[in-house]
């Protein structure tokens, strides 16, 4: 067993590519109570970039290893675990930083991914389906045919939502700036794709036959959030999750007061934080159950290997792919050569 | 009995000291389920002000009789009417226009005013007071000694919610911004009062301890709701119940995701409009109870009988009074001539 494994390492913030690079770090055997886990694949998500900024509220010590999701095999468990077992592919849990060949974690922090689901996707579901997941029960009471609206649905969350809301019988109208992501959209299962603009209340009230809708998904900010808010039934609720135009958002006092709308905020890491450990499993079950199916899928733009951290960084920072970008394990990333 | 009485009339919106005057209108006799009411004393609320600006969301059918709450005697029941009976001292109901010196109403629109209550504080409860009672328990679960934070502390509502506070064991952060109103919210059981300012937040920190803060009330808007919210503690509540500054908010996207902050808003008339009858009595009970003691008190700053309509109004209209201005029934208003 090797003691020094490749990791993505960075020393100190700024631009990703640059100082964010591969390196060999020391690794350990498990303790009792842990298990050693070799990368397989692992995203690069827009926190990740945030986190390597050090834009984001959480700030690892320095040297830091990134990467808050992903999947991985384990290859040696503590001597004191039972539940787990070598050669299982199980999800890593948060706090660990995905982004390294091998690592050590608690046995009971992470979970088993069940057979019939691609290794690429499974790495994929623990942040974002798991924030549209939680945006759509933790809000608003949700009754089959509701309307819920969105912007930003091209991103890794929204696509998320538009997959969870089809297969729960709920309808979608989607929020984007780019005519050209509309046919995508509509082949992953939304009902109204609209172009943001002034006008989008207007639309949205076209588009839906003056449905009442009680639940707006933001992760825009600024003037496209406030456009959603116009768009809401009164006592509806926005739900932010991220700011992509770095606006805060506006609020009119009377949309506020006369019309009951409610504003609030999501974080996956925080919900993580606190939520019980059934409420975790409960939901990642039912996650994996929508991704054997198909029913979500994200799509993969290009995987690369740990040793080519800079080149993947400066594809994931690209705004227009039509894909994810993922870190995987030695053996994939050989195979790709 | 009179067919016409004074009353209080716009006929179309604008200044309310120059639209606004005491005509005689037509009244009726009450129908079976109806009583007559003859006023004893309504306030001028900035509502009032607001419906006759025609900046209300409420726009009465003009003419319009102003008027959102107040006293009167019933002075006629109708031939159905059990559970009412003549002299008894009413809460008049929403929707009715108050300034007028008889009315209609259904007879089971009104509530009785329990005796050891004066007749201007009765007039004054079911707007202000109710407004402060209902945001101090339907927002956010408040333990005994936790703190509440509010801006436009000597307004109706602000000062309604240091004595509401005071005798359910909460302590309250007022905010003001002329250095003389400090004594009289003290006198009324402020814990904290502090004048509005960029260094608000730091001020607050150092009032309470540093103690986490989960309600903030606001009625101002702008950069002072913004220093409201900067003080609360991660998942806290900011409710909105009004707007002086006409500023909208700002929602920094930080204290929206990761600090789990919600921004909602309160009207008092949308609460009794979809309040059970049952939650209606409870609540005027509690208020009724409070008033009794001397516990919920609103100062009196002048009366006018109806007919000094242009004098009443111009006076309500000046920001800096000690008090509200009613206007009273005739024979009140005789005797202050």
């Amino acid at each position: 067993m090797p003691s020094k494994v490749r990791a993505i390492v960075f020393h100190r913030h700024g631009a990703p590519a640059e100082v964010a690079r591969c390196e060999e770090i020391e690794t350990a055997e498990p303790a009792p109570d842990e298990v050693r886990v070799r990368l397989l694949a692992a995203p690069i998500n827009p926190a990740d970039l945030n986190v390597i900024e050090g834009k984001y509220p959480i700030r690892p010590a320095l040297p830091g290893v990134p990467g808050v999701e992903g999947v991985g095999v384990i290859e040696a468990v503590g001597a004191g675990v039972t539940a787990r077992h070598a050669g299982e592919r199980v999800l890593l849990p948060q706090g660990y930083g995905t982004w390294r060949e091998s690592g050590v974690v608690k046995a009971d922090s992470v979970w088993a991914v069940p057979d019939g689901i691609a290794t690429e996707q499974a790495a994929m579901l623990r942040i974002n389906p798991a924030t549209a997941w939680r945006m759509l029960r933790d809000f608003v009471e949700l009754k089959p045919g509701d309307w819920i609206l969105q912007n930003a649905a091209n991103s890794a969350v929204g696509r998320a939502v538009v997959q969870i809301a089809r297969v729960s019988g709920w309808r979608t109208v989607n929020v984007i700036r780019r005519a050209e992501l509309i046919a995508g959209l509509k082949a992953d299962g939304a009902d109204v794709v609209l172009l943001d603009g002034d006008d989008l209340p207007a639309q949205i009230a076209a588009a839906t036959g003056g449905a009442a809708i009680s639940l707006a998904l933001n992760a825009v900010g600024g003037d496209s959030a406030l456009r959603l808010v116009q768009a809401l039934a009164p006592g509806g609720t926005l739900v932010t999750y991220g700011a992509m135009s770095r606006q805060p958002l506006r609020i009119p006092n009377g949309l506020l007061i006369f019309q009951d709308l409610r504003w609030r905020g999501f974080w996956i890491s925080q919900w993580y934080r606190t939520a019980a450990p059934e409420a975790v499993a409960a939901m990642l079950a039912e996650l994996f159950t929508l991704a054997q199916s198909g029913a979500l899928h994200a799509p993969v733009e290009r995987l690369y290997p740990l040793t080519e951290a800079a080149a993947a960084l400066a594809h994931a920072a690209q705004g227009r792919r039509a894909g994810k970008i993922l870190f995987c394990g030695e053996a994939a990333g050989d195979s790709r050569a």
